[in-house]
């Protein structure tokens, strides 16, 4: 075994993290590039590099020793991942894909050529902008930077015209979203190779709360199976239509018996960790086979149910004092942690649990979850966000 | 989370390489001590320390920046064990314990006086005495060496008096066995906590060529349910009479509806690789919860036949050649690789396959095993050692 492949992730948060394992079982050689090594990831990567993403010289300097390069994150600049390209290192997805996951103007402008149901939109500049689409769509209007944002946002939803002053006042490039009035959001994960190869996950349905992706549910319960052949001919339609390469998440909203994409992610992504324990190929390992253009893998579940709850950090910032309880109460119970510093309402970890009865499976993957949040066994949602 | 728990394993072989993403999901710091830095769990395990398992000094200090230790092979002289116990380190499973993993009479006479059946047995020293054995039990005589060996063996089946002899003739000290007319080979896997909880996997049946396990069929196919039953007592009495803790395995062979012990391991073992993909709790997890003291995880299985089939190196060192022809013939089968370098019959990694029917499971499992040894489809299991 001369010839173990190198894949360097740039990023060590917890999706790095959780793409070791699948790297170990296929003997590719992980790299990952931290800012810090106490980053989620380069706590248990051998291969860990430290250096700045936003640097050019950082990233090429860490490139130099890997055949393939991807991404942890859609935070790394344009021009970084294009010097990549130019020095002819192998970069999944490329520059070109990227591109539609770290500017949301550029996204929809794609979709829409390509005849994909997206929520209304128009970029917008000013106020009267924004009133003349709220006119057109109603109130409340999403904005949404292009890219990037502040305090830690890019997406405000704006009741009346004075919010929206508030978000132009930063100076963003921003575009205007009609607020989808949604049944429910939905997720289809898929992944493609180089060589073209495409495969689709089951479609999840994901519970949000304050922005914070809460709960994934595979499958989507009771969703109508043209409905979910649909999302997962969007996501390969996207996947290929794009250019992209390793995995795809695409965010969807079920609205009256329609499907509108909201946001894409050309990473492994949160409505896929049920894929660790509940599908025979994890979506990490997926990830690796795409970007290394090895056949992808069985996407099918392991149980006929499989729901993911979020860990968010509570007041309490030692979850290891609470696994004995969760895995006493639940030996069934799976529980991942990032190795993150506790804080409040930052996901730490995630619980999944399967079996055939949703209510029963669901009841158990949040009881789990809200105990290691903060010692409170719940089955609601209404937790570690400071309760 | 200040406090992750810090697990060493002594040793870092494939045993210790597929713990890590056990130790990952955990947020376990997990540190291997390896002889080189290019050995199979060093090449992926950010906590790699090099040292000698052999030196006292060299194994506390390893010891003094864990909280917990314990072991990915069996050669760890007692001495050395004593010595970690002597310092206060918690080493799991003890030395009281790993004495009848390390020395095949002191296992023999424990067994024997717990009343559990064993193969017939006998001290010997010289020629006469296996004469003797051989009058009482017939030839052919099993030899096995107490502790150790020569030219990598440890056990040699003697057809008669000469064979014996030149075993005899390298001073090892000895014991005799009858060569037990078996149906077939067992293997039933458990765990132990310090808190004396037990929990048994499914009982394996695994095939054994050349003093090589070859294959594992999980749960073993016909086995009468009262004898897995039998089985899974056996070796959950074994780790708590012997003070076990971790994971225990236990070889057996059936003979006559009857099962005979035939060896012991006190760490995760081939026989419970299949646990990976097919148990809902793999071996590797397990072993942490019980050497931390956690509750055990649940040993179901995941799909009704699972097939482990070990890849031994053929001829070609460049495994990953071949990856792409298994991932497109069969994208269900997972494929786990050592990182080891390619020796003609050593174990480099193996393919689990799962499904409904024992017969199809098992020829995926050795088809892929097979091609990746040496890109030869074979469901037979004469390859790989230099077919």
């Amino acid at each position: 075994m001369n010839s173990q492949p190198v894949v360097g992730m740039i990023g060590a948060g917890q999706l790095a993290r959780m793409s070791c394992p699948a790297a170990i079982a296929l003997a590719v050689r992980f790299r990952v590039l931290a800012a810090a090594a106490d980053e989620s990831a380069a706590q248990v990567c051998q291969g860990t590099a430290l250096g700045d993403y936003r640097s050019a010289a950082d990233v090429l300097d860490f490139a130099s020793g890997c055949d393939v390069i991807t991404f942890d994150h859609e935070h790394v600049p344009g021009a970084v991942i294009e010097a990549l390209e130019a020095a002819g290192h192998a970069v999944r997805p490329g520059s070109r894909a990227l591109r539609f996951a770290q500017d949301k103007r550029a996204m929809r402008g794609r979709l829409a050529e390509a005849g994909i149901a997206c929520p209304h939109w128009a970029s917008v500049s000013d106020l009267a902008g924004v009133v003349a689409f709220a006119e057109r769509h109603g109130w409340p209007v999403v904005l949404k930077a292009v890219t990037g944002g502040y305090d830690g946002k890019g997406v405000w939803v704006c009741a009346m015209a004075e919010q929206a002053a508030e978000v132009l006042s930063h100076g963003l490039d921003l575009i205007a979203e009609q607020l989808v009035p949604f049944d429910r959001e939905l997720a289809v994960l898929v992944a493609r190779s180089p060589a073209g190869q495409g495969a689709a996950y089951p479609v999840v349905q994901t519970v949000q709360a304050g922005g914070i992706c809460r709960e994934v549910i595979a499958p989507a319960p009771g969703l109508r199976p043209g409905l979910a052949a649909e999302a997962q001919r969007i996501g390969l339609q996207i996947a290929a239509g794009l250019d992209v390469t390793g995995v795809l998440a695409v965010e969807l909203f079920e609205a009256g018996g329609e499907l509108l994409v909201n946001e894409l992610a050309m990473r492994p992504h949160n409505s896929g960790h049920w894929t660790i324990d509940g599908a025979v190929t994890s979506q990490f390992e997926q990830h690796l086979r795409a970007v290394l253009n090895l056949p992808l893998g069985q996407t099918s579940q392991l149980a006929p149910v499989t729901v993911t709850v979020n860990v968010l950090g509570g007041q309490d910032p030692d979850l290891h004092d609470r696994l004995i309880h969760v895995m006493a109460a639940d030996p069934g119970s799976r529980v991942q942690l990032y190795g993150k510093p506790v804080r409040p309402g930052r996901k730490v970890g995630h619980v999944t649990a399967s079996g055939s009865r949703l209510e029963q499976v669901r009841a158990r993957a949040r009881r789990a979850a809200s105990y290691l949040a903060d010692g409170v066994e719940s089955e609601s949602l209404d937790w570690g966000t400071g309760r």
